[in-house]
């Protein structure tokens, strides 16, 4: 289902966990070989692996690699130790929820079996089918978000995103650069602008390198610079991805996400943003609702290898903003295309 | 007349032109000692000197350093040599307005004493004298503009900037900083909103730095962070520099001003343009006129100390930008405050 020239974060290649470090990227493309849950652990605690979904992925086959070997002789000797397993992999990253979700899926998987007389190989077996599944169906989601995104662009379009709301934080094709993937894969031309991003630089150091490997016309700007490239006429859309939707259609997303949107209003530029159902929270009523990281000073001030500011200077680090649904023309998931103020129809 | 906190960028002492080296701020403070025209070229040309005022100064003791040595036995032959280093200085940085003002208004200087009959010796001092002169207008010229600016804000007010229009790019006070260091004079709380301004971080290494030493409040944020500054009501005011202000009122200034600019006309926040008369340019009718540089994409890519982008990423690298009248709400020189579409009454 993936692309050949796609970056794929996590494998399951000859009964290995395959990660791409990236930690190392954007200078060096290192895959680390995992054999056991140990290292799986080491790796999400390293942020080695990063994104919701590409964590929620490396743990559930962390926790295969955690049982496969094991000497358990009845379902409910297997049990205890798959929830040993899952415990000691929730450790790792207790903050990211898609890391639970994983665990707990297969948990759940398992549990289903409880009554069904199944050997203990073909509970092994039932735990990395259960992540595979996870695997795959996190790339049929991103596939299908990017094909409804791609019948909102045309051949030769210019257009920004911000952050890296890509492949190398899911299964496959990313949200937002689904279609710029799917694009390429039919032999459309989109010039990509890819913000910096900062404080982090995820778009410099993920976004612009996952569309460069894949041959997509990818430019870097800095932040600062989108207002002048949508003057210029060098781009016809934005298209974001999310940390959460709420009910009203506000939309949280890495800090800068708000202005590109204001941007791209006054002129005359549609803003989409791109959805997993997951993100969907419909449980929060609107964007105040959601709560906004602050992050140390240091981020901005000793990020990148050397001091740019002075000792003690005073700083404000939000690590996301709100967007309000007055600026987003359409959120877009896996069950459609969808005004924010319609938003709880993507679950109906 | 400069207030004791203050730093001072530009000075002649002891016929050496020593210039604070600001690539090396805000960790070390480090002045250079100039004693010829290439230095200061280069000094120039590395952004060891920046800032319009600043660099017209340094220009104008440049071409001294250029001139000092001639050996010219007519007035003839020393008008040539002045005008072949002020071609050579001119190429350090041709977009910056206020370097060719500086020294065009040298030559104006030398050329008024075509037929006086002065010694050569008197005609190099004249040269002095006049690059002498241009830096105490200038510290006169940004005091001033403070004082309009003044009238524009009020005690407690947050006000958001955008690179250095500062004390650190001229002989004191700055521009668009003039009223800060006027309002702290006075005892006024403001606060003032520093974006770091990518991809050179001016902001951060420059503004800040400056700000906190005099014992403003300033607080250090991304650029992207500005639009949401805005939406939460922590700024009332915009005040930037800028290179050149074109006839019809639109104004060339550092990238991410035009979005700054755009940003405050939907939070419904004045932004104003600090414009010392030597930056207004009525000879150039429209902002489409001004040529925009693009710089290297390394500023970019490696610029904060280490790789943060892929090995041969296409980068779009404008320097500045340009912010039409419309998003204007007035341009402040040292004769008044204008309406940007009567910038021309400016020099009336």
């Amino acid at each position: 289902m993936t692309i050949s020239t796609q970056i794929t974060p996590v494998k399951w290649e000859d009964d290995v966990l395959v990660l791409l470090d990236q930690t190392r990227l954007p200078v060096e493309t290192i895959y680390l070989h995992l054999t056991t849950a140990e290292e799986v652990w080491g790796a999400i605690r390293r942020l080695e692996v990063r994104g919701a979904p590409a964590i929620g992925m490396a743990a559930a086959y962390g926790l295969y690699l955690g049982i496969r070997d094991s000497e358990a002789q009845t379902y409910e000797q297997f049990w205890q130790e798959l929830n040993r397993q899952a415990d000691y992999l929730g450790t790792s990253r207790p903050t990211a929820v898609n890391l639970f979700w994983a665990l707990d899926r297969i948990k759940a998987r398992v549990e289903k079996e409880k009554d069904a007389a199944l050997s203990i190989a073909e509970l092994k077996a039932a735990v990395l089918n259960e992540a595979l599944a996870i695997q795959a169906e996190d790339a049929e989601v991103c596939r299908t978000i990017g094909e409804h995104l791609l019948t909102l662009l045309q051949d030769g379009m210019g257009v920004l995103t911000h952050c890296n709301p890509g492949a190398l934080a899911t299964a496959a094709y990313g949200t937002a650069t689904a279609p710029f993937y799917l694009a390429k894969e039919r032999g459309w031309n989109l010039k990509v602008y890819a913000d910096e991003t900062r404080p982090v630089l995820q778009g410099a150091r993920l976004t612009a390198y996952e569309l460069q490997r894949a041959g997509i016309d990818v430019t870097l700007i800095c932040d600062n610079m989108a207002a002048m490239v949508m003057a210029q006429g060098k781009v016809q859309a934005v298209v974001v991805g999310t940390d959460r939707v709420a009910a009203n259609g506000d939309v949280a997303n890495k800090i800068g996400t708000y202005g590109v949107a204001v941007l791209a209003k006054a002129h005359g530029i549609p803003f989409y943003v791109a959805a997993p159902l997951s993100s969907v929270d419909l449980a929060t009523p609107t964007g105040a609702d959601i709560p906004i990281e602050e992050r140390p000073a240091e981020e901005i001030t000793h990020g990148l290898g050397k001091q740019v500011a002075p000792d003690g200077i005073k700083v404000y680090n939000p690590a996301f903003d709100v967007t309000p649904a007055a600026y987003i023309t359409a959120i877009v998931t896996e069950t459609g295309i969808f005004k924010p103020e319609e938003i709880a129809k993507s679950k109906q």
